[in-house]
């Protein structure tokens, strides 16, 4: 940790009207934007990064860098503007220019991996800060491995009154709280102005003495002096606990007219603001043509940055964990996972035993995380249900960084956020549970997963109304249809022990899609008999069973359906028809394989598919001669076996449909 | 308001341990099930109802009735058991012997609508708490409009650490405290156990301090000390605030070997452990068997209750306003709603403006608020974009219950479990509005909302890529195929003023299905020019333009792709190509539709769908000769009509696949 640098406070002005001209240009030209985060929040951004933030623009992924989140996303000239400035290779003037253009990398809110520099997509408020909240948990577990002279760095938060109303704020700052994550620091643009007026409007919190009650360290400064901003930043950075710092801003400050006001939030400042803003800052530049002085002051800090680096990097080589180092962020090795699982898979035996999908996902766990170094389990306060604690694994906590589980508490979206984060600052593979049906508790967070393409595993128990008793609020009935909405998300619903395993090879390795499993809690018997070499689940569906002789009607079915359907194919064997019965544990996977392997599959008979759940996503696998066996409506509390029996999801039923279809 | 009865401490005793036998042997006949909460709070709730509640079994509905809402809902028995031991007439003990099974109304999470006394559908945590305070704010916006004696009752709430672990939660008690809701009283089941074990494994936060930073009155009591809890339950009812009681509980409480242990909060004890419990507690009636001093100290509390509500009525028949709060709480007057839309659709002129449905929404809806005499808008901070304040309409404050706006906050789940609870408690018919893409965010009460049935309104605007430049965060693509995969919820997509106005009259006086109006930021051509007396968006889908001799093929759309389909159409015509074009605005209202009704609309010739979204969930309106032009990933931060362009969503697109098709 270097001590903060002296510098030329004149510079540090102009540092910050550039970002507030810079944001009132870009918006004006886009004639679409919010100039009134930026331009309010400008001073404390460029104390933070004149005189704290350690990166290096011609090394944007460093792994030792600090992390900035723009929690509050829709102020994204804020970051667009300082890494323009700090000279990022990929964000020069035309960019700025071009904001919120077709192409351009500059998008409304700040999206991960379209520029470098930007930590993670902000814009879905509370996510920045919780997000934030996993990448300062990552930084103190990876620093628990490899120690401060590899990992050392620090998360600040930009977030305002929106990020703190949220209700995942919670969450968030429990969290941080009970981890002790000292290094986060959350600079709130404390403004009293949200879209519908002034923060009266709705809310009457004390934040001070919210985040005090999370065990936060809490201070409080004006948000235009930057002597004061600096120096509650240096005492956030020594005080053990995560620190707000309340900063008392004016929304848009610098428009003589506008500023204060909700009416700069989000709209344009016009023209005639516009000018009158360029005489009050004494700014005579013309848009998008800034003046060497202040590119100068900008590229101090990244030269600073590139210093650093530059000692880390040699600190790095003569590391005797720096092999370990860089094995825990590169990419998951597949040919191990592969062959693990292969192992594992050849190991059960040909009568393995009927087990739930949920315990198969344990057992498949325990070979996952043997075989990579860095996964990181949890579940939001479901572990025994879950079953996603592996032996051995020790809980991560204020104590023990150094643990491999996250007890998340109750706190679907906070873990989901959290896990985000997690992935985003490298070093670990995240996995974590809840009931499938709280997958709408955390789905804005999954969203952001599939949005980032982030290589995260959701591992959701408790799949269908074969939970039984808890009822239909803990019954997904549309669940795996609305994930199966989402783009860039695998969800799988295994229907044994052997294709959980493939699952969570494909999980567990994936790089830019995140995976979601949908899991049984009532037992499954063993189906995959045979063919257990190939990982067929990673095609997404295959035959199961082929008759032979041809077929005269396809079964097609997922994770605890798939037994209906053996069972409703040996019914219509005695009955002399003969069914092929498809597995189809993962629709997206099936999708993209090529025509004629996925015409091979699903054949020209007629097809009845089975799944307890709503027909909606099932079209694909379907066609004009088709059947559905599922649910059309909520689900009810009594044993899982009545409940297959009353909504009518049986081995008859779909026979039944068979011989109706081919009749 | 009447002062606490004076009681028989030791016959209130009984009351508690009666709670406390039930629960554990309904739970252990039925094999599944949660002890540990009703048990822990068995003496907090046996105080609060011997001396508090004012609710009259024989008149489940009287509208003045105190609420209970147990927000932890896993601990349903509690609820059973009291409501049997109250008399109400469908909670008989064959009621209790069945505690989830199939056809009983004692389901495993407390179900609204199941059995009387039930003030909400629980076990989604955090949201009974927040459900409350629409509750507790639709108490006081009653009484600001009907006067004390008519309306003059509390909302008392049992939440658990997951309730308030539970982000929600926070926008809850800030909710609360803004509002200063006085008589809305918690009672926090403070026993340091969740299911993953001690609160210690993923919460440091000081509940007390937090809920006092939001402005709440807080107390802290021994959960098992009746005379404590009775003092404390009476100055919360005293304080201006809202209140919070921390009730220090052992879960389990009574069972000898087991209490104070996770190990009771989700499984049923054991026959041995019922037997030492019944042993420690005295206890010598058989399972199922209550004495008669038991029901008659429980009886006097109904008892109590029909006095009340009897006196209630006498004052009802007096009251000036009597007929006005009669119809505050009847049914919408569909008549009334029905000619005042229709008037209104007759008055647009042949070439309405070129409005945005949501703008459209805004017309809409002064029409509804004219018409609705309990109307109640709102949004989640988005006032101005969403266009849900009408004129004249004065925003609900701690000073002004008699407003009819309220100013939600950026909460968009809080402001969607509120408006669940302002339509239980009756009186008015809420509807509240975000950005579609955040219906992500209200996603766990929206389901509550379709689940118990309730006729609340959604007014979700920025429906598309048309929102242009926010981008993917803000873009909704998968969110109409989720929210269509939901039972019982109307999604409609309006096309136009008028289709806009339609939406509404259906959504403003449904009884049991809840309506989420998905509307556009872009302005959009009216096309309903002719047939504007019979509400077509009643039937879901319908031909907007049936083209002379026959269809050589039908495009169907909904919302703001109408219009390129109706351009489509035009472009098919000067190819010679008959195109039928079908408006789709619900889904939902046209799959009820008979089969001959949806053949003549979808006719014969192949099918084009269009909408900026994902395909899922249109198979039932396309067929085996189709196509469907609309998005197939996240979408991208440019202007709309570049956006448009660049996915490929336009007339000329729609042509093409067209004229593919009948090639």
């Amino acid at each position: 940790m270097n001590a903060p640098t002296k510098i030329d406070t004149s510079a540090e002005a102009l540092m910050a009207t550039a970002i507030r001209v810079l944001t009132m240009d870009a918006v004006q030209a886009a004639n679409s934007g919010h100039p009134g985060m930026p331009m309010g929040m400008a001073d404390v951004a460029a104390v933070l990064f004149n005189r704290f933030m350690q990166i290096d623009p011609s090394c944007p992924k460093w792994p030792d860098r600090d992390r900035f989140v723009l929690s509050a996303g829709h102020g994204s000239m804020l970051v667009y503007s300082i890494n323009h400035m700090l000279g990022y290779a990929d964000m020069d003037m035309d960019q700025i220019r071009s904001f919120r253009q077709w192409g351009a990398r500059t998008a409304g809110h700040p999206e991960y991996g379209h520029a470098d520099g930007i930590e993670t997509t902000t814009g879905p408020l509370g996510q920045g800060i919780t997000t934030a909240v996993g990448m300062a948990l990552a930084e103190r577990m990876h620093n628990a491995r490899f120690g401060d002279d590899l990992v050392d760095h620090y998360t600040y938060v930009i977030a305002g009154d929106g990020c703190l109303m949220e209700g995942i704020s919670h969450e968030a700052i429990d969290m941080a709280g009970h981890w002790q994550l000292g290094r986060m620091i959350v600079l709130w643009d404390d403004n009293k102005i949200t879209i519908d007026g002034s923060t009266e409007l709705s809310t009457s919190v004390d934040q001070k003495a919210r985040f005090a009650a999370a065990g936060w360290h809490v201070q409080e400064v004006d948000g235009h002096d930057r002597e004061a901003i600096a120096a509650a930043i240096e005492a956030a950075r020594k005080d053990p606990r995560p620190s707000l710092i309340d900063c008392k801003t004016v929304i848009g400050q610098g428009a003589p007219n506008k500023a204060g006001s909700h009416k700069v939030h989000g709209a344009p400042l016009g023209a005639e603001e516009i000018a009158a803003t360029r005489t009050a800052l004494g700014w005579a530049h013309e848009a998008f043509t800034l003046p060497k002085d202040v590119y100068a002051a900008w590229q101090a800090v990244a030269a600073r940055g590139r210093q650093a680096r530059e000692g880390w990097e040699a600190r790095l080589l003569c590391n005797e964990h720096g092999g370990a180092f860089e094995k825990s962020l590169a990419r998951p090795d597949k040919v191990a996972m592969a062959e693990a699982i292969a192992a594992y898979k050849q190991k059960l035996s040909a009568d393995a035993p009927k087990v739930a999908t949920r315990k198969a996902s344990e057992m498949a766990l325990e070979v996952v995380n043997a075989t990579l170094p860095n996964s990181i389990g949890g579940s939001a306060d479901l572990t025994g249900s879950n079953l996603t604690l592996t032996k051995g694994m020790a809980p991560v906590s204020k104590d023990n960084y150094g643990g491999t589980y996250i007890h998340y508490g109750i706190r679907e979206f906070g873990m989901s956020a959290a896990m985000n984060g997690i992935a985003l600052h490298g070093g670990f593979f995240p996995y974590g549970g809840t009931f499938l049906v709280f997958a709408d508790y955390a789905r804005p967070a999954i969203r952001l997963s599939a949005l980032m393409g982030l290589p995260v595993a959701y591992v959701m128990t408790h799949d269908s109304i074969g939970l039984g008793e808890d009822g239909p609020t803990h019954q997904p009935v549309e669940h795996l249809a609305s994930l199966r909405a989402m783009p860039n998300l695998n969800v799988f619903r295994p229907a044994d022990v052997v294709e959980t395993a493939e699952a969570w090879e494909i999980a567990a390795t994936s790089e830019r899609t995140p995976s979601l499993l949908a899991l049984s809690r009532q037992n499954l018997p063993c189906l995959r008999t045979e063919h257990r070499i190939e990982n067929l689940t990673a095609k997404g569906a295959y035959v199961l069973r082929e008759p032979e002789g041809g077929r005269d009607v396809t079964l097609i079915a997922t994770g605890s359906e798939v037994e209906i359907a053996m069972n409703a194919a040996d019914e219509l064997a005695r009955q002399d028809v003969k069914a092929a019965v498809v597995s189809a544990p993962c629709f997206e996977l099936f999708a993209a394989q090529d025509e004629a392997y996925r015409a091979s599959v699903l054949g020209d008979a007629p097809r009845v598919g089975v799944e307890a759940a709503v027909e909606q996503g099932w079209a694909p696998l379907l066609g004009a001669r088709s059947a559905f066996v599922g649910m059309t409506g909520f689900g009810a509390s009594a044993p899982a076996d009545d409940l297959y029996k009353h909504f009518g999801i049986t081995a008859e039923a779909v026979a039944a449909a068979a011989k109706k279809l081919i009749r």
